[in-house]
């Protein structure tokens, strides 16, 4: 861990749906909620049922508040879903699944968007309605959308997801409105504040979870000149996603279905990666791409877990940033 | 009853919630579906939390899917609350309550007004979904306002039933937008229908669920010129409203409040009126208005109850047609 006289404080966590709210959370565990930034994918929000839907901001916001369904993986615990029964019954679109209780987060974003509010601003009162001091900033305040590429054409990335249920053969990714967008100003600010000690990419989908964060104009470029370590939790163990098509994402667009391939594919944008015990067998192929390892257990199971790794994770960071 | 070789066999209800939604399925267990038209109050229609909320319809419609709460009066019968204790945790506005189911049709009325459906076209299928043959017709496809004048102010309905609890002193009402309105063609098809035989002003509120439907342009004025007899069933029963704020607005506007005040508000826009057996003694008052009576059980506690009530009101439109 950083010494107390440490000046560079302040880690900035990329993250994504699930496996990025657990590491997030974790990160939250061992940093003061002033010395966390967490921003979050915004490349899947889409407008359904004439709602605004931002599933990753909810999955943090839902993992922080404490309301978390951690068997669904999804939505709120001890969820009903009466608003989905009656809307089938009058044959309203059900192939997205909305709890009664998650519907209340998509309503009342919806009304604030439309009153003017940011998306940064809407994010910040959810999170204060549930007394969350965590600073989680969506990417972007502008409208993203994640199109999925593939053999049979492109998707938007819900149709993918759930409409399609990733069977069509991926071929890559790219980006609505992203030309036209500009990064969160809580995500900028992260970026030139000088205490700047860690990016960490948290342990979702590299392609649909982490590119979009990525992608945003001007983050690759201030990312490499930044003197801050970048480290990656990987989301693959064994040749397995933990959750997610992941690991079929890899497959098929030609990469090495493993910690390696996820190296891969952040190529030069990481200095380090976080792998599972199960996959140190991989350890020198990864250092020889020029990229410090560390091995621990990743997969998070309990608060413990997520604790655990927060603090492995930014131990790498240290390390390569004494290293210079 | 009328017979079958009648060709007047079609009957035009005109209703606002609860009460309406009685004597209008009353009126389906004795006349065929294509033999009656429900034209429904659109006045408290409004705008919340981005949703077209139409409450009338809603009661109307669900009192016709036999889904209907009877004991609350309004909304789905075993509903839950789960989208507005979620969305009273993140600080949303809850002054009117919607429960999860009755949110799918808010949700879904709101999607297809915005794809460019009428109102009239958004009921006719939610009737559709509810296997409903009735031919439920909201007053105008228009968006209209009623407005409650108070000595404390104007407000809108809405504000004026839910906030206020009707508690500022009613002196009247008018409605926004009603110069630019229109009534829905499905209302004034049975305006101008040959085979109208009788409109039915159901027991609704005069001022709030009647007069926006009667002050439709052209309505007042059609009415008069059709000879087809008029009759309402008295909401009043004694000194008091059925349900609702009836008897405090008579009081307040300083009509009688009784089945008397009823007649005189409605004044020559009706031609006859069922009033309660608790009642019977204003008969003579009411015919030296000119208007004929009817004197029977109004309040509607089962099925049986809104039928007989039904064909005893039909009863009275007929023996007035007959009289010429």
């Amino acid at each position: 861990m950083q010494s107390k006289k440490d000046p560079k404080k302040l880690v900035l966590a990329l993250a994504g749906g699930v496996g990025g709210a657990k590491l997030a959370h974790g990160l939250s565990l061992v940093k003061d909620p002033c010395d966390l930034v967490i921003v979050v994918n915004t490349g899947d929000d889409f407008t359904h049922l004439g709602f605004h839907i931002s599933p990753d901001l909810d999955s943090v916001i839902y993992k922080f508040a404490g309301i978390n369904d951690p068997i669904r993986g999804w939505g709120i615990e001890n969820e009903t879903w009466n608003f989905m029964d009656a809307l089938s019954r009058i044959g309203g679109e059900t192939w997205f699944n909305i709890g009664d209780r998650d519907l209340a987060t998509h309503v009342e974003r919806t009304q604030r968007l439309a009153e003017g509010q940011t998306l940064s601003e809407v994010t910040q009162e959810l999170c204060r309605s549930y007394k969350i001091s965590q600073n989680i900033v969506p990417m972007s305040d502008h409208r993203i959308g994640t199109i999925v590429d593939t053999e049979e054409g492109d998707f938007f990335f819900q149709d993918y997801f759930v409409k399609l249920s990733c069977k069509p053969v991926f071929t890559g990714v790219h980006f609505k409105g992203m030309e036209h967008a500009a990064p969160a100003l809580g995500f900028t600010d992260s970026l030139s504040n000088p205490a700047l000690a860690a990016v960490i990419i948290c342990p979702s989908n590299p392609f649909i979870s982490i590119e979009p964060i990525l992608s945003l104009p001007g983050i690759k470029n201030t990312l490499e000149k930044l003197r801050v370590p970048v480290v990656a939790v990987s989301p693959i163990i064994g040749n397995k996603s933990i959750k997610g098509p992941a690991a079929k994402m890899l497959a098929e667009i030609g990469l090495p279905v493993s910690p390696l391939g996820i190296v891969k594919f952040y190529e030069k944008k990481i200095d380090g990666i976080v792998i599972d015990q199960f996959d140190a067998h991989l350890e020198q192929d990864i250092v020889k791409e020029g990229i410090e390892v560390l091995v621990t257990k990743t997969l998070m199971s309990s608060f413990n877990d997520e604790k655990l790794l927060a603090e492995n994770t930014l131990n790498l960071a240290n390390k390569i940033r004494k290293k210079g």
